[in-house]
């Protein structure tokens, strides 16, 4: 049978995971916590399991976890939401971007993204039999330069897809991003997709800039989030889409066809530890900030030079003082003699400008940072 | 924004277990058990928990579930997995089928359908811009006439759906269909898509003909199975893909970008459970013909006719000796008036025949089978 996705292989995160494993090297590779979710929370499941919740969800997700949504958003972004049609739970944020795309865009448009782009979005803009157009973010500070955006729209263009804080970089858009955001898609009819998993993980006091806080933008933007980076459950896979009624409705059309709802007991448990703790998603900034300054501290010896980390819970290393080769080469090199798994930028771009940078997550406990740091300062 | 699925609303199974909340009818409409999970398996998927599999899962799922999955299908049907190459865990079985459809058909081709078709085919072919070829199955014994689809075979067709035992009607293939299937698509490039979730519920003695059984239908096939309708956990949203090596690949390229992999914990749950009492699966059979033929016996007073049930948990009843209206009005009366929901066959068709028939659900706890027949009982 003959590929309809010529261009994708095995992604990288469970290529360097399965190289990582198989070298033993500590893995900073794909991004999830090597801790654990809340005691409180395991414990709600447990319960939600023992008390029959175990049939299907309602197809848009649980009331109780889609009021606990809409309580956050406005408690955080100013925006009230209509609980009954505005917000829909997922199998993870991968399954609310790929529904997204899939309700929305049409064979032969357009959808605009930035490079590097998570490694999802693309093959789901050509399953669509459309388009996705490229635009490199800057390097190193990785902002969007809007005079590309603006000469890059054509009358096919659909959709726009951001991400902030931004992965791999940990970049974030400022409310003048989304103000020029907004002017460029004013009297047009693409709809923004806005992937915003980082959005508890922003460091220095800055607030996270939500499409949601954008009234105008909000009206014709699907807000994507997830629950894996803010409760340290990235295998619990459940994630969620916000969007005004008109497009919610038809993300739910397809929605109902891919996976129709999510893992029940695990809404139980998210609506009420959310209920119960909403100071841990306002801890988060504090607890990873806490993270990202020890694993900076720790690799101040080293000769990697680290840049700014915004958001997020990545660190970026230019590693062009110890070796001048490609970042495939390289992460290759590091996770089988260096004994460390990190995560090169390479695939995330149409066309890689070369540079010297490896991702690095530090999402992981004193012990694992402490490994990884001790191998990476003898480089 | 125009809709890319014109033909898509809410589907009938929301909106009948709405319907049945509302009107506090006794709910036999969407298919779910009102019993739960087997307690080890909820104990072992608290463990999981709490011994730390609560990152990403191997996007293909755990070893040790596509071990026992290899286990079972070897045990059962007498086919050998590669347990690397051939086993694909999703979320739910409605992954599984919109990830091989999305991965195989392409824009302007044909699929084979058979109707009354389970309701999420349509829309999965139609978002590859394919399009479904229904071809109904015969009335009352809801078989295929391979006569038909001889004829509806083109140059163009890329799949065959078939569903055994076939939901909503529980008609289960024979290993003669299995066979005038594989003469068709011999010396073709049309794969076929095997929906076999109700693998373990099949009755008097018949044993399930899986495209796993066919040596040569299972080299091109790719088979869906769900743990939700076996262990009792439609909300856990488990299911899997068996297909060869080649297949699998262009499977796993969509699932890795539609979802990434499922609810970990549960794989963990699954693997163990399958492991340590393997007896859950065999003994489904007997477990169910019990509820069935309780069901009948309760319903024999009514003045529903009872049509025979192979395999699956629906009985389909003709109430043609109550009212002469089609059976969209009818369902909606008896959820409203009569106190029960039940499933209208309509939906599942392109161009409904016009029986007399509803689907109603016997995964029910023996009191709510006797609140439901003592209502059915009064028409
Ligand atoms: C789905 S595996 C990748 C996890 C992730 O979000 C990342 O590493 O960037
Ligand atoms: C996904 S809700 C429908 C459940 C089901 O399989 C059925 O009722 O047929």
């Amino acid at each position: 049978i003959a590929t309809k996705l010529p261009k994708v292989g095995t992604t990288i995160f469970s290529v360097m995971s399965q190289l990582a494993q198989q070298h033993k090297a500590v893995n900073l590779g794909q991004g999830f916590p090597d801790f654990e979710p809340p005691q409180g929370l395991r414990d709600a499941l447990t319960r939600a399991m023992n008390e029959g919740r175990n049939q299907y969800a309602p197809m848009h997700g649980t009331a109780a976890l889609r009021e606990q949504i809409a309580l956050k958003t406005e408690r955080l972004y100013g925006r009230r939401l209509d609980v009954d049609t505005d917000i829909t739970l997922t199998s993870g944020a991968t399954e609310a971007i790929f529904a997204a795309i899939a309700a929305t865009v049409r064979a032969g448009e357009e959808v605009i993204v930035f490079d590097p782009a998570y490694d999802c979005y693309e093959p789901a803009i050509e399953l669509q039999g459309a388009r996705a157009v490229h635009i490199p973010l800057t390097v190193p500070a990785f902002a969007i330069d809007w005079q590309r955006v603006r000469d890059a729209v054509t009358p096919k263009t659909r959709m726009i897809m951001i991400n902030t804080p931004h992965n791999p970089s940990g970049a974030v858009l400022s409310a003048d991003d989304l103000e020029q955001l907004a002017e460029i898609v004013r009297d047009t009819e693409i709809v923004v997709l806005s992937d915003e998993v980082y959005e508890h993980i922003v460091y220095d006091g800055a607030r996270h800039e939500s499409v949601l806080r954008h009234p105008e933008l909000a009206g014709r933007s699907i807000v994507v989030s997830s629950f894996g980076k803010t409760y340290h459950c990235t295998g619990w896979k459940v994630g969620y889409a916000v969007a005004p009624a008109a497009l919610s409705a038809e993300f739910r059309k397809v929605h109902q066809y891919l996976t129709f709802c999510t893992f029940h007991p695990a809404q139980v448990a998210f609506a009420e530890f959310m209920a119960s703790t909403p100071q841990h998603y306002l801890e988060l900034p504090a607890f990873y900030q806490a993270k990202r300054d020890r694993f900076r501290a720790l690799l101040a010896p080293s000769r990697f030079k680290l840049l700014d980390v915004p958001g997020g819970y990545f660190q970026l290393v230019d590693y062009s003082a110890i070796r001048d080769e490609d970042d495939l080469v390289f992460s290759r090199w590091l996770v089988e003699q260096g004994g460390v798994a990190a995560i090169p930028l390479t695939p995330f771009y149409e066309r890689a400008p070369g540079t010297r940078l490896l991702r690095l997550c530090f999402a992981k406990s004193d012990a694992t940072m402490e490994a990884a740091a001790e191998r990476l300062c003898k480089l």
